[in-house]
């Protein structure tokens, strides 16, 4: 039963608006790889608030501001859209009519949500019986089609590459050249909006996209005079989990920050050569010191991220020493922390005093008031 | 064991930025009970997307131009922010150490993160064994302290109001005047992007405190000539829970749009105000009407929102017949998606084909690109 997108396009309706951002394609055309005749496909992605937050800054003293991208405030929830709608409008203008990836999870959702305000379809080919259905209800609610194949990841990839070089079907792994263009936005919004380059740029580390994508943007904007400095590149990886810290591939990561936990990255080459010319470093950070950072932002900054993206605040308070007096850190948060709700469950289980009786003395001796 | 706020104050870091959204009490103060003392406590909320629907444009026709505010992409995921980052402020300028709500849902994630950004303790208090804890599980995170008391929810209400009344303690469930204050900046946006007030806006109606300050933020930009024409309110309520629609109240309301389940709404007379200033109505939309929307807005425009978010869709197809020729509509939609979890789960449990062959004729056959 064939269900290749047979959807109409977009219909003639012109949506005019005065003011207000348009989303990154827009904003930053001078900078993408887009011509007039782009489709751009868009749900006003990017322009994340870039939040001070001064507990961090106060644990580390001498002036150091800290601030957090918080990139889950993008419309699917990760900075995944930021080089999504970048892919999807190249593969609406080349005339694709589906898109394919074998993803799980933040890539998996994005692709899907743009590649059907696009009218095309998206497919997502995961291993059979692998992956947690959790996962995938936000790509399933985009109405992307998921193909669970007997196989393992490897397997997965393998059919994802073939189907993408035989059919009009267009790869919008993190192999598609358009997602890193699309995520170098960021690193634009951030100089943007403090009006120059911060000393460090903290970074969760994975497959290393979203670190080379950063640097990409920064050495740009710095070409165009956009800001006199740029940046050391700090990548931060779950010690389970650490390739670019070990040197060498990890064949069994593990670590409760899913989204890193990846021990073959795709852009080690990029990566490497990111560190060399930021004079940046990786560092491996551990789930404890990831889960402490996690419970920070949430509870003295009000900011709920996905725990991987808290890999960025954990590596700054463990380097913290070497930040230069007066210095400026920009830690990305890659994530929303509403996408992975056992966490937050499992780690604010004892939050509940129950058993208390329906009185007013009674209540303010609990919280404090008269003793 | 006392547990009131014993937090430090901000520190003295000071972060300056360029550029960008600064929060909406710093983008609108010029309208808001503010003055220079007031602390400002902000996650960067507000300035959430305008997206135009253009599947919902084309089931009306007639050149009809449809746009939901996205307000799920405020700091904690729903519009509650808006009123959050007022109430918060207010409440440290007057000095209070800790602010208390009965709320199970979006209101206590708001206020736990605003209250602790601002370092002060938020209380929540919810009837013992009546609630389920995910529901929570932000508000915990926040690292509010809950607090589950031997009563019903009405219980809980009298708790909160004579704590408030008896201690430093600020009220911020919907009674908090500064919440709609808040709130009213949503209108302000739309406006501002416009560049024009749209003929309808579409909201749901719970306790009626959206609509109600919609409507103050229309007639103030109306009052200050930024807009020529005031928009139609068109509140739409679940049809298990329409106390609007039937003139009374509703003593036990069901629907699954939780976040709009209330029987006996706060905003009673103001809400009937509003609807006969603006010549606005209030209609019921079913269960049924409201998921098809939530589908639609997800598969179609890539638009996750929470099922109550939905009903300003669902409404808007059911009464599409009456909206003008050209006409401009705003769907309001409320909450993130990504907050209810479950719903989103049911409805997407038939989205995987598994035991799929890994082989590249298999997959592309069931794509449909051979037969």
């Amino acid at each position: 039963m064939p269900v290749v997108a047979t959807k109409l396009d977009q219909p003639s309706t012109t949506y005019h608006v005065k003011a207000g951002w348009k989303g990154l394609i827009e904003e930053y055309k001078h900078y993408l790889p887009v011509t007039e005749s782009t489709p751009i496909i868009t749900l006003r992605e990017g322009n994340t608030p870039l939040i001070p937050v001064s507990s961090i800054s106060k644990m580390i003293g001498r002036n150091v501001k800290v601030y957090v991208k918080y990139d889950g405030l993008n419309p699917t929830g990760s900075f995944k859209d930021r080089g999504m709608t970048m892919a999807i409008s190249k593969a609406k203008e080349a005339g694709a009519q589906a898109v394919i990836c074998a993803s799980t999870g933040n890539t998996s959702a994005a692709a899907a949500a743009y590649a059907t305000r696009a009218g095309m379809k998206a497919f997502v080919i995961i291993p059979d019986g692998y992956v947690a259905l959790g996962k995938l209800a936000q790509a399933l609610i985009y109405g992307a089609e998921v193909l669970a194949i007997d196989g393992n990841f490897d397997d997965a990839l393998t059919i994802v590459r073939e189907m993408a070089e035989s059919y009009p079907v267009t790869l919008v792994n993190s192999v598609n050249p358009y997602r890193l263009e699309g995520q170098k936005t960021a690193a634009f919004e951030v100089v943007d909006t403090l009006g120059y380059a911060p000393d460090w740029l903290a970074i969760p580390v994975g497959n290393a996209g979203n670190i080379t994508a950063y640097w990409m943007g920064f050495c740009q904007y710095h070409s165009e005079n956009k800001c006199d400095i740029l940046p050391k590149m700090m990548g931060f990886q779950a010690a389970g989990s650490a390739p670019f810290v070990e040197g060498h591939q990890v064949l069994k990561p593990e670590t409760i920050a899913t989204a890193i936990r990846i021990g073959n990255p795709a852009n080690w080459e990029k990566a490497l050569s990111v560190r060399e010319a930021s004079q940046g470093q990786f560092n491996a950070v551990t789930d404890e010191e990831i889960l402490e950072a996690y419970r920070i932002l949430g509870r003295e900054e009000g900011v709920f991220c996905e725990p991987a993206s808290a890999a960025s605040v954990a590596g700054v308070l463990k380097l913290k020493e070497q930040i230069p007096d007066n210095g400026t850190v920009v830690c990305v948060l890659t994530g929303n922390g509403l996408k992975d709700p056992d966490s937050a469950m499992k780690l604010s289980e004892s939050g509940i005093r129950g058993g208390i009786k329906a009185d007013l003395n009674e209540v303010a001796r609990i919280m404090g008031f008269i003793s």
